[in-house]
Formats: structure tokens, sequence, C-alpha cells
């Protein structure tokens, strides 16, 4: 009997933990698996480009988890610069191009099993410059590559940053790192817009103690560029920054094109809809991981595009589970992320303000002051976290948290009781980890969990 | 009509908070209130302690949360060097003693709701020398501020500590940054006992690199004294250890021989047994708390005694809610406990391999080596993980934790998904904060959570 054979778009963490899952699950003589990349690395961290960028890392190798030449040695075969240009799901087959002009042009290849892992692609809003060189996103190490090109090649003293989410503030560090005078243009009212606007201010403040000129209500309507075609800067409705270097931190969004053109069924965002065994809705043969999916929001019971790696390698696994002849399944998510600006620690998880609204949930909100070790001990440092409660039942609806040294992992506390369906009450009981190098005797999280109670129990009297 | 009387013995932890709560709660013209401490200090953290003798933190001063005059601005009447020598339950009375012998001597005083707070004493194994000038126990700050008489009026060389729990791995560091010469002498086949022995060999591992000599199997048969009558060292069967101070680490037993001796419930280890809501057991208005009471441990279904502060707070807190005419209950706890040695983190929740099967279940075990960051970000520490999980049902039972920094507080994880009754296939699918100066894109939690996910189901097959 001929081998099965599950072929794979897409050559990083959700792609490439399918193949290596299925590959554990499957011998060769079962499975044969086919990976296909456009790009020149496979099983990279794109998380980790900043500190590339910001020189704490020395890429792209560091970033590369397991290198094509890996994956080869365990029975998976890899192409690399090698497009997926079409996919036909009733011939169970998918239409590849060599991106090396002497390569093997272009070719249908059939499958048993497909995974889609295209990934997402930084916004770029249509404007005049955008495509100037000197303009740069950071999804992919290639773009890594491509902006240190222009860091380490061009005379780089100014660089703005459009957009102040995670990559935004990540890449802000980064660029003052390597010396540059740094402005993050936000069109929001605050910076990280994954946070309430309250707790963004005290990001920007944050940033501003830094020497990153943190400038908001700015909406960019053009790169300026000069004579040479380079970029000298951008323009908003009332203002001109110039920069030699212009980082694209808007956000990404799922790289679902040949997907769209297959038929397959997308969500709001534009990413592919999955049931919880990542299958593609409606397409036995056809699964999808990573940052080209929605998710479930367990909170919000709607579906998400939230990219981030490690949802991208549990959805790899679970895909490789199921086509390798095993059983798993992708519960969702909470919303959790993190991220840090210098020593600036930002996490949340669960629901905003804003967002809880949308989906017809009442509540209340607290924040709570506190600190990341005992008051007395030695490096304690002063932690502000948020939470949202539903009013009547005191159900946990979502925690942020900004802080220094200590902060950022807390918001697990949150995610974990959250996932679970606890009550505000539940969390300020928990038993967590105290001793004074780690903790208060009451932890900040349940210092705020207290206040929620006691706000739960008001908005009821 | 008179206020009702609410009165207190132990001015720490659990009885101030207890105090302090019911006070919010009720006016002064509703409910009196008085706290009997036969010490010289109010709400302090005893854990600090050893930072304190370690000169890291200032005392006592520092670790006082709330000095008596402080309480006694918000009207709660605090009497020191005053010891309760007699309950009456069946006349709702106590008798307390002045220590001050210029004082007020013995009285009777009657009480509504009577709150023992009465904590732990040092366990001081009956034998020769342990009274002897230069032993010290590290329960009070006054027992802190003996030690450090010591310390600071002998010429101190050498220092034994006598148990490798979290008091005697504390403590040693502690006197390493004094100077001294440490040696630690555990009964046990390894320190922290509060480990698995294979975990507490880490621990041992990681102590003998900061120059602390750690002696296991080592039972402490005698204290040495000389002349002077000044302790010399201490012997076991097999050796003897010369030291100018002694610091006894055996944990502490629940202080209630005032509680016994008026026939109040007493479980296993000697503590009080209360209800959820921490009135005593049969007894309508007495309550109990902090580290005099035997708490519920939700894994095991046991009471247990766990004398930390957190916990003391909590149900402080509970019985002031309920003392001053409000509802709420210590569900109990999970057994989680986190300290360091130097810059060693050591943490667990849950049931050990031994406590586990001394209830009755059956599980699976594995260790799981990890890093607190993305293996290529800077300052990333190995971790090791090891995950109890139940036998056919994957159940989490418990989990321990021994690395360097960010590995502490990642038992937070495990603690919050136990309360929950977490499977450890959904401990491996939680949605974690992930980037990389905060975590590889598992999580070492996960990390050891998907191999035991694996050991389950090869447990069935």
């Amino acid at each position: 009997m001929a081998a099965r054979r599950m072929v794979i778009i897409g050559g990083d963490a959700a792609g490439m933990s399918a193949a290596s899952q299925a590959r554990r699950l499957s011998s060769r003589g079962d499975l044969e698996i086919l990976a296909f990349e456009r790009g020149h690395f496979t099983s990279y961290s794109a998380c980790g480009i900043p500190y590339w960028v910001g020189g704490e890392v020395d890429g792209p190798g560091a970033l590369v988890a397991r290198t094509p030449d890996t994956h080869r040695g365990r029975g998976i075969d890899v192409r690399l610069r090698t497009e997926a240009i079409e996919i036909d799901p009733a011939g169970q087959r998918v239409l590849v191009r060599d991106l090396d002009p002497r390569g093997d042009g272009e070719r249908w290849y059939g499958y048993d099993d497909l995974v889609i892992a295209t990934g997402a692609r930084p916004r770029r809003p249509s404007m005049p410059g955008i495509d100037a060189p000197g303009v740069h996103g950071v999804q992919t190490l290639d773009d890594g590559r491509a902006l240190l090109d222009t860091l380490e090649g061009t005379r780089v003293e100014r660089a703005v940053v459009v957009g102040a989410g995670y990559i935004g503030v990540e890449m802000a560090e980064a660029l003052i790192r390597r010396g540059c005078r740094v402005t993050v243009l936000e069109r929001g009212e605050q910076p990280m817009a994954t946070l309430d606007p309250d707790m963004g201010r005290l990001v920007r403040e944050a940033m501003t103690g830094m020497g990153i000129d943190a400038v908001t209500g700015a909406e960019v309507t053009e790169v300026m560029t000069g004579e040479d075609g380079r970029v000298r800067g951008v323009a908003t409705k009332v203002s001109e920054y110039p920069a030699e270097l212009v980082v694209l931190g808007l956000g990404v969004v799922p790289e679902t094109v040949l997907a769209r053109e297959a038929g397959l069924p997308l969500g709001e965002s534009g990413g592919l809809l999955t049931d919880l065994a990542m299958r593609v809705r409606g397409h036995e043969h056809i699964w999808a991981g990573g940052d080209c999916v929605e998710v479930l929001h367990q909170v919000s019971g709607r579906t998400r595009h939230i990219p981030l790696g490690t949802h991208a390698n549990k959805q790899g696994q679970v895909i490789g589970t199921n086509v390798g002849g095993g059983y798993a399944t992708f519960p969702g998510v909470v919303g959790t992320a993190v991220s840090k600006v210098c020593d600036l620690e930002i996490a949340r998880t669960g629901l905003l303000e804003a967002e809880a609204a949308a989906v017809g949930l009442r509540f209340v909100t607290v924040t709570a002051e506190s600190t990341s070790r005992a008051g007395y001990y030695p490096g304690t440092r002063p932690m502000t976290v948020k939470m949202l409660a539903e009013r009547r039942t005191g159900r946990l609806l979502g925690a942020q948290i900004v802080g220094r040294e200590g902060a950022g992992k807390r918001v697990d506390i949150a995610a974990v009781a959250l996932t679970a369906g606890m009550t505000v009450d539940q969390v300020a009981a928990l038993d967590l980890g105290y001793a004074p190098p780690f903790s208060p005797v009451w932890d900040p999280v349940q210092v705020a969990a207290r206040k929620a109670v006691a706000a739960v129990r008001a908005a009821e009297s």
C-alpha cells in the first residue's frame, strides 16, 4: 500500500509542529510528509525578531528552533523558496511554484491531508511611500534581515514606529538599544490598544520616561520619501516626523488569499475557521493552524484572530496528532498576552472593558496598586492590576497588569482562573506561592480580586 | 445596649487580620475588640526574619505591618506582654496574666466571640544542651532579636542549622550572608522534605555549590556546651559539628496548649479543627486561625498543619468578616509553598509522591527540564518541573519546581489548576503568557504537563 501524503503549506511554528508530531506518530512507510515554505527558514521564532534587531540575540540562527536539514533528517521533506499558489480541495491537490528561476517551475501535488499554515502578514495601509526602501515590517526572519540591512547600511538617527501594539513597543525598545531616537505614532488614545486606555496611559508614561516619544491620536497619512526614493519620514494630518527608518507595527492580518480563492470558510478577520480538532470547517482533509486561523475566545464565546507563537505550536501539535492517527483538540484561548518595553512589563488576559460590553456582559472594574515582593524586601517594585468581574455572579472576566520585574507572568494566575471559570471570590481564596522574596502576603492579583469582590457586592446593593 | 466583645488571643497575622476586618464592619458602639499578645509586637512578618538576620531587611520595624498604636488608633484595644492562661468556654471567658510584674496580675475577661490565634512554636527536641545560650528558634520577632544579639555579641564563625526545611535553608542563606561557615544537618535523605527526594537532591547539589555544607541522614543527639554553658556545637550519632551558633529549623508545632486544656477539638498534628467559616468545631462562639489550626488540603481531602502567613491573613479576614456580621469561608489549601536559597528557587504545590500514596491515589510522575525564558533570550535559566498526575483520569495531583530566577512563582499555574481540578491535558492547553523574555513557547509547567499526558496514556496501555 502506498503511503498517505500530508502536505503542509508554511514552514514555521504551526506547520512544522504538525509535521513533527505526525512524524512521531506515523512511520515513513505509512505517511509521507511534504512541507512547502516560500522563505528561507523553518520553525523560527518571529517573536524574537525585536530582540535580534536590538542586538540582544544573535540572529537569525539563534531564532531557528529546527533547520530544514533537521526536519529532513527526521523524514520531513521540506522545500524552501517554494510557494503554494493554488489549492484545489475537490481534486485534493496543491499547485506550487519554485521561486528559484532555475528550479522546477510550477507543479501540482496531491494530498491525503493538507495543512494550511500560511501565517499572517503585517498590515500595510495603502498610502504614498509605503513601499519605499527603509519601510519595514517585522513578521518573518527575512523581514528582520532586511531591517537590519537598513540599520547597518544607512545612517539611521531617527526611527519612527507606526503603531504602539506589542510589536510596536518591542521595536521601540530595540531601536533605542541601537542608539536611535525613536518616535512611536499611535492612532488610538493610548499605546497598547490591547489594554484599556487607563492602563495604556501607564505604558505611555513609562515610555516617555525611557526617552521614547509616544504620540497618540496620530494618524499617519503618508510616508515621505527623498529624491533618492528612500524614506525621509512620515506625515500625519497635523505634523511631520523625519526619520531614516520606518517600522510598521500595525499588527498583522491572516495570510489567507489562497484559502479564500479555494472557497474555504473565513471569519470576520479573514482568518480560517476550524473545528476543535483544527480541521477547516466542512473540509474533511484540510487542517489549519497558526496565525492564519481564528480561535475560539473562551470568555467571549467568539472566534478571534490572535496571532501568537504559543497558539501556533499548540495547534500544530493538535493537527499532527490527528493526522498521525491520534486524537487531540485545541480548546481555544482566553486572550493572554505579555510583553515588555525595557523594564516595563505589560500583560493582559480575558476581556477588556470594550470587549466585554460588545458581547453583552455587564461588569464591574477595579484597579489595585501593590508590589511584586513583600513591601520590605529588597527589589520590590510597584505593580498595577486591573480586574473585570461579571456583575451578579462575580465571575472573573479579565485582568490587566502593568509593572516592573515580576509583573508580567503573574497574569498566568488570572489566565488559569479564567479558563476554570472562577469567581473573584475564588481567586481571592487561591493558595498561591508566598514568601517575602516572591510576593506580598496577598498576591497582587488577589489584592485586585478582593477589591473586585467588594465592587461586585456594592453593585448589587 | 452594651457592645458585644470580641476577644483575640495572639496579636500576629490571623488575630489582627480578624480584628481589623471586624472593626471595618462594626462600629465601636456595636463591637468592642480586645487583643492579648504575649510578645512585644503585633502584625509582623515572621517569614521575614531570615532576611532581617541576613541583613537584607532592617528589622524589626520593617517587618511590622501594623504597630499596636496603629491598631489602637483604629479602635482595637491591644494589650502587649499579656498572656492568656486559661479559656473557659462554658463561662465564655478568658483568664489573662500581665507579664509585667508591676502590672495587673491575672484577670478574667468575658467574651461574646473568642478568636484563638496563638500561632506555632518551633520544634525543640528534648536533648542535652537544647536550652543553652546560643541555640535559637526563629518564630517570633523576639526570637529574631535574640539570634541577632548572639550574632552581634559573640564571635560566630561557625553556625549549624538543624533541619533543612524552608526555615532551615533560608537561615542557611542568611548566615552565609553574615559571613559564617554554615552546616545544615538534615535527618532525612535529602534537604527540603517538602519535596520528593529526587527534587530535594537538586537543592542539596545547589547548596553545596553555594558553600553550604548540607549533611543528610544526620540525627542530632546532643547540643554540646562549653564550660561557660554556651553552645559549642552539636553532635550526631556519628560525628560532631563545632559551632558558636545553633539555629533550630525543625519546623513548628501548633501552639494549642490552652485550647487542649479547654477541651477544644484538635487534629492529628495538634492543630485546632475548625469548620469552613473558621469556627472551632462544636463551639459557636470560638474561632481560630493561623498557625494554630489545621486546614483542609483540597487535594488529599485531609486536614493538615500548614503554617504560612498567607493562610493566616486569609483566615483572619474570614473570621473578622463573620464576627463582624458578614459571611465568608476559607475553602482550604492545595499545599503551595515557595522559597529560595541564594538564587535557587524552590516551589511545590499539591501532593508529593508519598502524600498521594498515603491517601490511596494511584499516579504517574514525570520530570521535565526546561528554561525560564526562550532558549535564545539573555538570562534564560534552567528549570526542573516534576509533576504528578492521577492514573486513568489524568487529573493533576501535584507539581514541584527547582530552578533559578523565574522558577518559583510558576508554581501558581499548577496551584490554580489544582484548585480547579484540571487534568494535565487541560494544563497543557492553557493560554499562558508567552513572549521570549518571559517564557519558552511552551511554558515549563506545560512541558511537564505534556510529558504527564503521555505518561498517563502509557500507564493505561
